[in-house]
């Protein structure tokens, strides 16, 4: 699979196990127009192909000082954009066929094989809460403002958030409030309920965090760490009695790889761990 | 439909989209009485019938220094008194039937169109935390007293609270220590584990920041508001896959609603925004 | 029922009503070998049977002053051993057979009909976590190490943790980072998450603590503790709406106790409660 | 209660124990008017009320040779009507208040505690069918002409057919063919499938069948009738092992009754037992 | 693991990889006590144990002409007797365990990992039902008589029926006849409905047929066999997408085996296939 | 979107709104190889894209005497061929990657917008079951020879047979029987069973049946048949009560189009009606 051509995200390779994406539209705040949602999901795609077993974690932040400021309102406007000769219904298929297209881009994320950490700095409106609750952890910068836009422009968010948000923090109630208001909140505040794991001075400092962490997992057999990423997400959207149902079978197999025992040596001669792509 | 007749509900209106829902019981420190139940429930369904389209968001607290001690216990063991000449199995279908109907009432707030800020103040016991838990949000003042009593009197919380309270917060063994144990906690606890969204310094300014937020809310499309409410409920309760479903099927509709022009073009030509009543 | 042979668990009643379950293997930091899950199910199955009717509460730390590294690796690569001129699927499912059994030994725990307290100190990790998840209550004291290690020897937890720990705490992220990086976390990051909900000074006193819930517990009803444990697991997994039918269910009978009265009158007349066995 | 004033509904009582509720509009073919939907809701609403306690199973059937040809158009659309100069998205949700509306009136019959056999005769269109499946039994007569209809005004049936046919009969195939199709179909074909129960020569001899079969379910008792119909609905909707776990809970109180005894002893005395009101 | 002590079942080995379990109290009509759950559970626990890994099918049925007419009616109510001077919940929770119990001794078959075939013969009443529908496949004598009994003692099936058959047949109608009226039904209807899968002669017919049924079975890869077992049980409960993600994650192992070479190459050679143990 | 380039299947169109989809390797009794699989999933992704506008309803149909055999056994293997230098899981996840993208083709018949009617006939071996329970509605000549094949070469079939064909009919221990024992059976015997819908003299006439059901389709609103599509698919898998809350949120939309206006007036005016491409 050849790589995609994404004009604005572009994918670099830090160290040999881990991609870092950047969205790079920052004279425009990185808002997304309607191509960029098939470049995001071009890009996740991608990154889980044959083409790049080596990758074992991903970071995903915005070029500029901003992640990304939502939805390119006029370019949304455009892609929204009905033929209102059209019958009712029919028009209203037709934005459910943009709102799937569009929700299929993001939930490539959450899909790809491979953790992805969001770095989240400056702007993170509306998609950019979409986007980062797709992610499997979220690093802030300290001036970090985010909002749940989407109610401001009259619209319950559809991208994902209403769905995947309340499942990465506990606290309902106070999902509830930033839905309905829409108002902006920091990065602390995002750290105290749970929302980002980690809050730095700056960019820099987060995404330097974030690789860090990166580089932790990168650490890791990729056997092991798809099979977490797997299960627990399986587990979240189930019961119990399920969750342990399916890692047994899963793990019935997992636990015939090679890397159990290189993971286990390793450590006992105390030298670094090498593993084959996955 | 008529305004109900709710002797110790009182409904008023600081705004024309606000209504203000008191418990006015006082002498009795709020407990609720078999009637009582039923005077929620309809207050509920008339803040949701036509008679108040223009409502967009309702505040609920209690007359006096508390919220509500909750079940009356005089007049609870009155309702649930048995006929003890009848079948035991006849009996418990009596107690299922009077149940049910408590849990009817009190789920009339969560199935409210509406965004419900309950003000949690003085006692808030057993019951309060039913009430409360079926609300959106929960603002304390700082002394408040909740807890859930219902384990002191010998019986599982069964009007809500072991059903909602751990979907309100994430900490599920806080949750369990606090029904085990029926022990008080105030409003500090409560907003660090998440179960309030803000405490303020005494039942005045509580009412007033639910007041403030309520202001906020009904200042956003309720076409929008209404959306986030029925998406983030169904949410909540299902999987990512089906809340994706859910939310595309509901704004492919939501989406060709007037509000979201009128939302756009208020904010561009920065004036308030003017929506019909829902 | 006899009590279990168990040379590793050591059994004792504090008080008549609160048993206290210790791991004994000191020397080996409490690691499991493969007979202790067997013991440990023997434990809890014992507790939960009629030989035991007044205990209502137990408290589960280690002897010494670590409550569990996990397994013993010696242990269970023995136990994991396959004969490997055996069919490939054939020893997968030889593995998964493994699994489940001691997925069972630590589901006895959670599904004992009586609250559970773990104490965790010192090192606790890998199965720690596992067990640890499968109690309601978690008191650490201040030294304690915790630590999802599974993923150091590169496996996706299988014992209980990937399916119970997210539904302990509310932050999906901070699970995330836990299961994919195995890097150890302390008392105060576990009960700022709500994984713990105290941590005293050491391990004596966090035992104390635990001993203080469980006689606060044990001094409820035994009925009511029973109903809030059963009906709380169910709603947990479940819809609102499923919970609550099937609270009105069980209480429909709870009712009828004479427990309910007695906790009544006892709190009138100020009086301690007295509740037969269950 | 009072009986509730249904014009359009007659209520009888052949045997103390058994309500035959007849749609007596025959001049239009027992078509529905907005009204009926009420006074459909009502009638079961009442039949489940204290005031017949005594009543153990109900048939409904249409009067004239008809059951019903479904919505009578004229008073649907004049329902449905919706006040154009609405906003759009205003207007949908005047048209789900009314299809809500409509759902739970059907749905008392479905929530009624005791069995319902539904008579199908003569045209049973669209509305029928919803009907019908909100029924435990179903007898017809074999000149009984079927359709799910809704499909031939362009609408995807919505009061219930869709929901609760594809569970009545195993067939989905069939289901679907039936409802993309509209096409009439006769009860042999609704026997062969499952539909229907049985099959009789004319109404008159399908009301007989019906009323033995109510008969027959009259004399068990009512306790042990309404928990096979509690414990079966759910146990369709939710999984084997929570079918498990949900008779458990209702069998440990139902088997508390004094009426297993009394169905024991009047087996073996070889005479009528007799049971109390439920 | 010994084979069980089971006085009133009889396992015999037909062929290597046939087993034939026979309830063995004809005296009594096979009617269940108490014991006899007990030996039911054990009977299939031993057959999935490593002392049976070359059973591979299993045919159930009852010595004499009845298959059972189900609970022991004295039996039944002597292990149903509750000590009248405890307190009624407790008595409620003694009655759960029981139920709880005898579930899950007929969950064992269930469970068991081989695909168990009954034979039904003479009367199935009551527990017949319930364990028929624990088993995969149900072949009929024409002679059967079968019946949901539990409502003629006033009781919901409560060790299995209302949440197996259901799932075994697609008719609810007939389902929920059957279970309010309890009347006993014959071999042709239960054909008709799909419950039984083949109606022969008399008895020895319907086992011969049985043990046909499992010599096809046991011809297959057991590796196969195990898999559709298991991948059909959890496609049942759950939706399609599920099935389709979990099948997915057990083929990934279990195609891993030498049984597919050996399948295909003796397809391929038209010779029989020789498969190991499981 | 370019009609794909399928040198297998063959599109053509007998009617403006009728799509007759035929899998074109007789030669090999059109058995798959792995570019089919794509192929397949292309030819059901065009004729759901806007494209395709007007086709209404797609019969599948094989050339030649048969429908198909199933998996090219040679093709198969080479597809499913692992490098068996690769680490064991590595291989097991490559496996599951295959799997995932065959069913994803598999769906795509699931997944598309319009009814698809199969026509089965000669051979309906493996694959065929899988592709035939993806379609709505299925129609068989009398010639057709079915069998859930998989299980002769050792596998449980992965490709949406257990997760399908159990939920076509309602017969689950036949659904066993035949998964169990791979025999081969008729059209008769699969239509007793609810899995086809008509059996006709030889594939003409069930290609003719299968037109001339695709006409009827054709001829009703794509607005209602799309809604009756999606909300029947959404209630099989779901609870009544959720299938009910979906359907309003559908129909609150889709009543708001104007075919339900063309679809009355023309019954009204007994002409033909005219809708507007979906």
């Amino acid at each position: 699979m050849a790589a995609p051509n994404t004009p604005e995200f572009q994918i670099s390779f830090p160290t040999p196990h881990i991609a870092h994406v950047e969205i790079t539209r920052p004279k425009k705040l990185n808002s997304f127009s309607d191509s960029m949602f098939t470049q995001l999901g071009q890009v996740f795609t991608y990154l889980s192909s044959p083409d790049n077993l080596d990758v074992r974690c991903i970071v995903l932040s915005g070029a500029g000082p901003n992640f990304t400021t939502g939805l390119d309102l006029q370019a949304g406007l455009q892609a929204a954009q009905q033929d209102s000769t059209k019958d009712l219904f029919r028009q209203n298929l037709e934005t459910q066929k943009l709102i799937q297209r569009w929700q299929d881009d993001v939930s490539a994320i959450a899909k790809c094989t491979k953790p992805v950490i969001a770095v989240m700095h400056g702007y993170c409106f509306g998609l950019a809460i979409d986007i980062a609750s797709a992610c499997c952890i979220r690093i802030a910068s300290s001036d970090a403002k985010l909002s749940i836009k989407e109610i401001d422009i009259g619209i319950a968010a559809d991208i994902g958030t209403l769905s995947r948000f309340p499942k990465c923090v506990g606290n309902l109630g106070w999902v509830k409030e930033l839905a309905y208001t829409g108002r902006t909140f920091g990065a602390a505040e995002a750290e105290k309920h749970g929302y980002v794991q980690y809050v730095e001075a700056d960019k820099e400092s987060a995404l330097k965090k974030a690789l860090a962490v990166a580089e932790q997992i990168a650490g890791k057999t990729p056997v092991g760490i798809r099979g977490v990423k797997d299960v627990l997400d399986y587990a979240v959207d189930n019961r119990v009695e399920d969750g342990l149902r399916y890692v047994k079978v899963w793990n019935g197999a997992a636990l015939q790889t090679g890397d159990v025992k290189e993971a286990i040596m390793s450590g006992m001669e105390k030298r670094k761990a090498r593993y084959e792509k996955l």
